[in-house]
C-alpha cells in the first residue's frame, strides 16, 4: 500500500478503505508518513469530503493511536458530556453533578479554554486547593466513592489528533466536519466512556455560527460514536449570546453553585437541564420525561450540589467555598460598563465578548499565557433586556485595572442596540440522536 | 501577508493575486515556505484550478525563481521546441536544422529521456564524441557561426519548478493542466528564446491521453507563454502510434538522418514538416503556406541536412556518421519478433511500446539507470498495416541479449489485430495560437 495511492483515491472523490485509513493514521502517527502527505490528503478530505462509515473508521483509528482508558474498574454505567465551545459554558460543573446524583458514573476528562472559549479545568483550579490531576487509580477510586470526578486527560490519548490537528491548523484544513467531528470523537472515544452526550454550540459565539451546520457536525459525531459502539446523543444550544450572566473562571463557578442551588440564571439552568435529562437518557435511565423529573428533583433536592462539594473536597478543594461562592477569591478592581442610550439590546458578538473577557485576562490568547482565574464579565443586561441610558450593562472584573479600556472597547462593540426587543431565541435548537434529527 | 491565508483564499475557490503567487513560490523556493503547506495548496489548486492570469503569474514567478538565459548575445529571432514526450519522437534533430537552414536561430536546451519517453540529449550522445555540455559563451558563438545548438540545462533554470515537481510527484498532484503548464513553461521562459512552438503529444504514448485534456494543455500554455511576451503555439500530434519507426537512441539518429535526407517514414516527416512550419510562421518568416514551402525547400536542398552535420561537428562528434548512419555503433545482438496471424494491426498501447524500449535498455526506469545507446525497437510494421503469419513485425537491438524475452513480451502485448484496417488517425489534430484552438 502506497500512501501516493490514497491521496490519489480522495483526489478523485473516492471512498477509503479501512486498511487504507489504518495505513495512513498508523503511518502518520509513527512519523512514517511525512506531512506533505498528510497535508495533501487533509485538502482533499477537505474538498471532497468523506462518508460517514469512512469518518467512523477513521476516528477509531485516531483514538486507538495510543493509549485507551479502560474504566471497566468502575461499576455501572459511565458517561462523559463534550461541549464544543461557547462563552460562559459553565455546563459541565452542573451537568456531572447532577447525572452522578442520579447514579451515572461521571469519569470525565475535561480541558482548558482556548481563544474565546473556556475550559472547566480552569474553572476548578479558580477554587482554592482544588486539583485535576489524579492518578488511574485515585480517579476510578472517586469515582467508585462518589460518582464524579473531573480531571486533566491522563496518558498519551488519541496521539494521531494531537499531530493531525497542529498540522489542519497551518494548512488551513480545520474547519471541515468529517476532520473536526474525528478529532473530538476520538479523545471520547479513547477516554472509554458508555454514552457521550454532545453539546454543539451554535450561533455568533460558537465555532459552528449556523444551525445547518451545527446539525451536521452533531449528525457526523453521533454516526461515530453509535458506529463505535457508544450510546451517543447530541443538542445544538445557543450560543448567540453568553450561557448565563458570569464569563470568567471564579465567576462562572460561583454561577454554577448559584445554580445548583435553584437560584442561577434561566437560560442557564434550561441548557442543563436539558444536557442531564439527555444524559441519563443516554444512560437508560428511563424516558425522556422520567429523566427530566430526575434531573429537576436532583437539582431541587440539593442532592447534585452536594456532589459538586463531594467532588470538589475529593479533588482537594476548599468545600466551604461552594457553600459561600462569596468566599472565593475575587477581582482587586471592578468597572461597570454604563449604557449610553435607552433601547433593547439586539444581537450580540459572543466571540468578541469571549475574547472582552481574555483581555480581562480571563482566558488564554495564546497556550502560554497565564490566566488571572478572577478576571472576568458579569453581564448585568443581557440581549433581550431593556435598558435605559445610564443602566449598568455589565461589570469587569480584574487584578491589573490597565486591562479595563481594552475589554471595555471590545465589549460596547459587541453589544447593538434597537427601538424593539429582538425575536426571542430558543435555547435548544435540535436534538440528534440515532434515530434522527429532531428540530426544536 | 500569510500562507495560511493563501491557502485558505485557494481552498474556497478564490482568485490569487499576483502579490500571493509571488509570496508562495519566492518563500517556497527560499525554504520558508515548509512542504506541507506547499503540497495542501497543490491539492487545492488541482481540485480548485487557476484562472490563466494566475497560471501565467505563477509561471512568471517561477520562471524567474533562479537564472534566466539572456539571449541577446545571439543575433536574430531566437526560438525554442518543446515536445511534451513520446515514443520515437526525434522531432527535434530534424526540426531544429530546418529552422536553423531557414534562418531562425535554435539556442536549445534538451532534457534527457524518462521513463517510456526518450530525451534528445541522449540521441545526441548516441552519436560519438558528440557533447552536450557547452559553456554560456561557447552556446551563443555556435548558434551565431551555425544557427542551432542543443545543449543541456546550464545554470539553475527554475529552481522552483524542480522542487515543485518534486513535492507534487509524491503528493498527487502532477496531472494537473495549470501546473503542468507552468512547470513547462516556467523552464521555456527562463530559457530566454523569443518564439516558443509546443509539441503536445496525444494518445497511448502519451502523458495526456484525449484529445481534449491535450488541447487544454496547449492553451494554457499558449496563454502563458503570449501573457509573458512570448510568440507561442502549439500543435497537438499523434501518440497512438510511436512517431516513425525507430526507438532507441542510435537508431532514432539514423532515422533522423534519413528523414533529412528526404528518405524518413511519410508521418514523422509531415511531422517534422508541420512543426518547422509553425516554427517559422512563429519567428515571423511570413504565412504559414509560405513557411510550408521554406521548410519543404530546407529539407529537400539539403540545407536542413547540412546544419545537423554543422551542428554535430561543432559539438565534438563524428559528422561522418551523419553521412553514413550505418557508421553509427551498433548493438551486438538483434532479434526479430515476427507475427503470430494473418491479420491487419489495429491500436497499439504505445506506451507499452516506449517500456519494452526501455526494458531493451534503450531509457531509464529510474533517473539513475544506466542507458544502452544502440538499443532499441525497429518497427517493420505499424499500426494500420497487414501482416501474414510468419512476418517480421519488429527488430529488437541489445547488448544484453538476456533483454530479449522480457521486451518481446512486453511489445507483442502492446498490439492488437483484427479482420479489418483500423480507421487512419490524423497525425496533427490541432493548432493552437493566440487566436484559438483549430481542429484540424
Amino acid at each position: 500500500m502506497r500512501m501516493y495511492d490514497i491521496i490519489a483515491k480522495k483526489r478523485d472523490g473516492g471512498v477509503l478503505t479501512q486498511q487504507e485509513i489504518a495505513f495512513f493514521v498508523q503511518g502518520f502517527t509513527a512519523g512514517a508518513i511525512p506531512d506533505y502527505q498528510a497535508s495533501a490528503l487533509l485538502m482533499a478530505i477537505y474538498l471532497r469530503g468523506m462518508t460517514a462509515g469512512e469518518t467512523a473508521q477513521l476516528t477509531a483509528q485516531m483514538a486507538h493511536s495510543g493509549d485507551t482508558v479502560d474504566l471497566s474498574g468502575i461499576d455501572g454505567v459511565k458517561a462523559d458530556k463534550h461541549s464544543t465551545g461557547g462563552v460562559g459554558d459553565k455546563t459541565t460543573l452542573i451537568v456531572a453533578p447532577i447525572a452522578a446524583a442520579c447514579g451515572v458514573r461521571m469519569a470525565k476528562m475535561s480541558g482548558r479554554g482556548l481563544g474565546h472559549t473556556g475550559g472547566t479545568l480552569d474553572k476548578l483550579e479558580s477554587i482554592p486547593g482544588c486539583g485535576v490531576t489524579l492518578t488511574r487509580e485515585a480517579f476510578f477510586r472517586q469515582v467508585n466513592e462518589i460518582g464524579l470526578a473531573v480531571i486533566g486527560q491522563t496518558g498519551n490519548l488519541a496521539p494521531a489528533d494531537k499531530k493531525m490537528y497542529a498540522l489542519r491548523d497551518v494548512t488551513a484544513t480545520v474547519s471541515c466536519v468529517p476532520l473536526i467531528a474525528s478529532s473530538i470523537m476520538s479523545k471520547k472515544l479513547a477516554s472509554g466512556a458508555d454514552c457521550i452526550l454532545l453539546d454543539v454550540k451554535t450561533g455568533s459565539g460558537a465555532f459552528m455560527k449556523t444551525l445547518d451546520d451545527s446539525i451536521a457536525l452533531a449528525q457526523a459525531m453521533v454516526e461515530i460514536g453509535e458506529h463505535n459502539g457508544r450510546r451517543t446523543a447530541a443538542l445544538i444550544t445557543d450560543m448567540d449570546t453568553p450561557l448565563g450572566r458570569s464569563i470568567g473562571n471564579s465567576l462562572e463557578v460561583a454561577e454554577a453553585v448559584e445554580t445548583l442551588r435553584g437560584a442561577g440564571p434561566a437560560d442557564l439552568t434550561q441548557v442543563c437541564l436539558a444536557l442531564s435529562t439527555n444524559l441519563l437518557w443516554l444512560a437508560g435511565k428511563g424516558t425522556l420525561e422520567a429523566c427530566r423529573a430526575m434531573a429537576e428533583q436532583a437539582l431541587q433536592s440539593g442532592a447534585a450540589l452536594q456532589k459538586l462539594r463531594q467532588m470538589v473536597a475529593a479533588q482537594g478543594g476548599d468545600a466551604a467555598m461552594i457553600d459561600d461562592p462569596a468566599r472565593l477569591p475575587g477581582a482587586a478592581y471592578t468597572c461597570d460598563v454604563c449604557s449610553e442610550r435607552d433601547g433593547w439590546i439586539g444581537a450580540a458578538d459572543t466571540e468578541a465578548i469571549g475574547i472582552a473577557a481574555v483581555l480581562l485576562g480571563a482566558g488564554r490568547e495564546t497556550k502560554e499565557s497565564v490566566l488571572d482565574l478572577s478576571a472576568g464579565i458579569r453581564l448585568v443586561k443581557k440581549p433581550g433586556d431593556r435598558v435605559q441610558k445610564g443602566d449598568v450593562l455589565a461589570t469587569l472584573y480584574a487584578n491589573d485595572a490597565a486591562r479595563f479600556a481594552a475589554a471595555r472597547e471590545k465589549l460596547c462593540a459587541a453589544l447593538t442596540f434597537g427601538d424593539a426587543p429582538p425575536a426571542p431565541q430558543k435555547l435548544v435548537l435540535a436534538r440528534v440522536d440515532r434515530d434522527g434529527v429532531t428540530r426544536l
